[in-house]
C-alpha cells in the first residue's frame, strides 16, 4: 500500500492544517508510511484533489483511493491495521473521543485562532490571501487584524481554557495515559497549528500542558519537526 | 451485599451533591441497590461519617467498609461487577473518561455554581450556612449574592459554555452513545445539582443538551425524579 496525504501548504515550506496533523501523527502512530502532497487553498477550491468533487484536506490517496476527513482516517486506519497500537483505544474510548474532539475544535480551535490568524495570514501564498481575509473576517465577523490584537493580554483567559486537559496532564503524561492516544493527537493539532505559522508563546514553560506539547513534539523520531516551524 | 451512601442533605429531603449523584446513578446503571444517608454539611464536617477520619461525600457503606470518592467508587463498581453493563467501557475509555470529568468539574461546575450558589444557601439547614456562606465565599471572592448576580444575562456565555457537548449530543443520545456511560453520569450531577436546589432555567427547551438531559432524568425508572427537584 502506498498513501498520500493531500496538505494544506503555506509559504517556506509551512504544514499549517490542525485537521492535517491529527492523520499525520495517526499513520506515523500506527507505523504505516505516509508522503504528503502539498497544496494551496486555492489549488483545494478549484478541485486540484478530487476534480469529480469538493474535497477538504485531509484527504488521502491509498492505492488510488480517496478518503476525506480526518476521523473517518483515523477510523480506517484502526479497523485496516489491527494489529499495530490502536487509535482510539476501542468502541466505547472512540465515542468519548468525540467529546475532546468537540472541545478541541471549539473551544481550543477558537482560541487558537483568536491569537495566531494574522500570522497563518503572513505565512500563506500571495495567491491565497485574498480568500483567507475574506472567509475568514466574515466567519469571525472582525478583520484579521482585530482578531489577533491584544493577545499578549489575554494570556490567562488562554491558560484558564486549557484547565480540563490540564487537570489531567497533571496526572497522566498524555490524555491517552501513559501512551498516547487519538485524542492526543486532535488536541495536539491545535498547537502544531499554532507553531507552524507563528512565534507568540501560548504557554508557560512550567505549565503541564507545555510539557505535554514537548512530549508530542518527540514522538515519532520528532515528526513534528520535520516541517518548518517556529518553536 | 448492602450499600448505603452518605448523601449531602438539604432541607425537604433536597439532595443536591453532584459526585453523589455521579454515584447514585452509577449504582443504578450496575443493578445494585443502593440505600442513602442524608447528611448535613455540619455533621460531615464533625466526622459523624467517619470519627476516626475525614470523610468527603460521597462516602459508600458496603458491608461494613467504607469507600470515598466518587471516581473510586465508580471504578470499584466496574471491578466488582464486570456482568452488568460497563460505567467506563474498558481501560482507555475510562482514561479518556478523566478529560471529560476535568471539563465538568471546572467549566460545566463553575458555570452552574456562579448561576445557583445562592440557590444552594437557601435549601441548607440553618446550622449549615454560616459554614456554607464562609467557605463559599471565600472559594469565589464575593458574596453568594454578587456571584449569583445577573445570571438573566448570563445565559449566552452559559450556552456557549455547553458547546462541547452539545456538539456532540446533537449527533449520539448520550456521550456514551447510544446508551449512557460514567461520562454522561459525571456531566448530568452538574444539571441534577442545580435542578435539585433552583428554579433557575439554565437551558433552551430545544438545546440538544436539554433534551439529554430529559432522557438522564428518566434513566433507571426516573431515578433523578425520587428526590425533590424544582423542574
Amino acid at each position: 500500500m502506498t498513501a498520500t496525504m493531500y496538505d494544506l501548504a503555506g509559504i517556506d515550506g509551512r504544514r499549517f492544517s490542525p485537521f492535517c496533523w491529527r492523520t499525520r501523527m495517526a499513520f506515523a502512530h500506527k507505523g504505516v508510511p505516509l508522503e504528503t502532497r502539498p497544496m494551496t487553498f486555492t489549488e483545494i477550491n478549484a478541485n486540484a484533489i478530487d476534480p469529480s468533487e469538493r474535497r477538504t484536506v485531509p484527504t488521502v490517496d491509498i492505492d488510488g483511493t480517496l478518503v476525506t476527513d480526518s476521523w473517518t482516517i483515523a477510523e480506517m486506519l484502526d479497523r485496516e491495521y489491527p494489529d499495530a497500537p490502536s487509535l482510539f483505544g476501542g468502541e466505547h474510548a472512540m465515542q468519548l473521543t468525540r467529546t475532546i474532539e468537540a472541545w478541541t475544535n471549539s473551544v481550543l480551535h477558537g482560541a487558537v485562532a483568536s491569537r495566531v490568524l494574522l500570522d497563518i495570514y503572513n505565512n500563506i501564498e500571495e495567491q491565497d490571501k485574498a480568500y483567507f481575509r475574506e472567509s475568514r473576517e466574515k466567519r469571525f465577523g472582525r478583520t484579521l487584524e482585530e482578531v489577533q490584537a491584544g493577545r499578549d493580554e489575554r494570556g490567562k483567559e488562554f491558560y484558564q481554557n486549557l484547565t480540563p486537559i490540564r487537570l489531567v496532564l497533571r496526572e497522566t503524561p498524555f490524555l491517552g495515559g501513559e501512551t498516547p492516544l487519538y485524542a492526543d493527537y486532535i488536541v495536539f493539532g491545535g498547537f502544531q497549528w499554532a507553531r507552524s505559522v507563528s512565534d507568540f508563546k501560548l504557554l508557560d514553560d512550567d505549565d503541564a500542558v507545555a510539557h505535554w506539547r514537548d512530549r508530542m513534539v518527540s514522538l515519532h523520531d520528532g515528526l513534528a519537526n520535520s516541517v518548518t516551524v517556529y518553536a
